[in-house]
């Protein structure tokens, strides 16, 4: 089963990098951006047949490991 | 109006930063992980009410500057 993780930074938290992504883009003309913000995005393929346990499981990874909870939230989704 | 982009890198490119998180997570346990490829995730707010526009937008900026065609994917949805 295939699954994938979409790490973005909390509201509150300052994304430097997207600022600098941002700027760029109205610099290069793009002026229709109002705001970016950079993420992660992680696909998973995982041993598990079973919808529930392999999110489980993906789930312990990003507490884990793939996540910082303290700055970061997480998605888990399903991938066809 | 807000979008989203998953960039992520083709089938075929070397993912060596996955492949350290992969490892790392196996070493720790979670070894039903068969594969992990990481890619970026960017949220993008645009000043723009007609989804096709924006949608056009966000394809404009991914070709310019935030995708490298040759060697990444990349796909736009629209967020809630």
């Amino acid at each position: 089963m295939k699954l994938s993780v979409t790490i973005t930074l909390k509201k509150d938290v300052l994304d430097p990098q997207g600022k600098v992504i941002l700027q760029t883009l109205q610099n290069m003309g793009m002026d229709s951006v109002k705001n970016l913000r950079q993420g992660k995005f992680i696909e998973i393929e995982i041993n598990e047949n079973d919808e529930k346990l392999a999110i489980e499981k993906v789930e312990e990874m990003c507490k884990k490991l793939l996540v910082n909870l303290i700055i970061e939230d997480y998605q888990i989704k399903k991938l066809k």
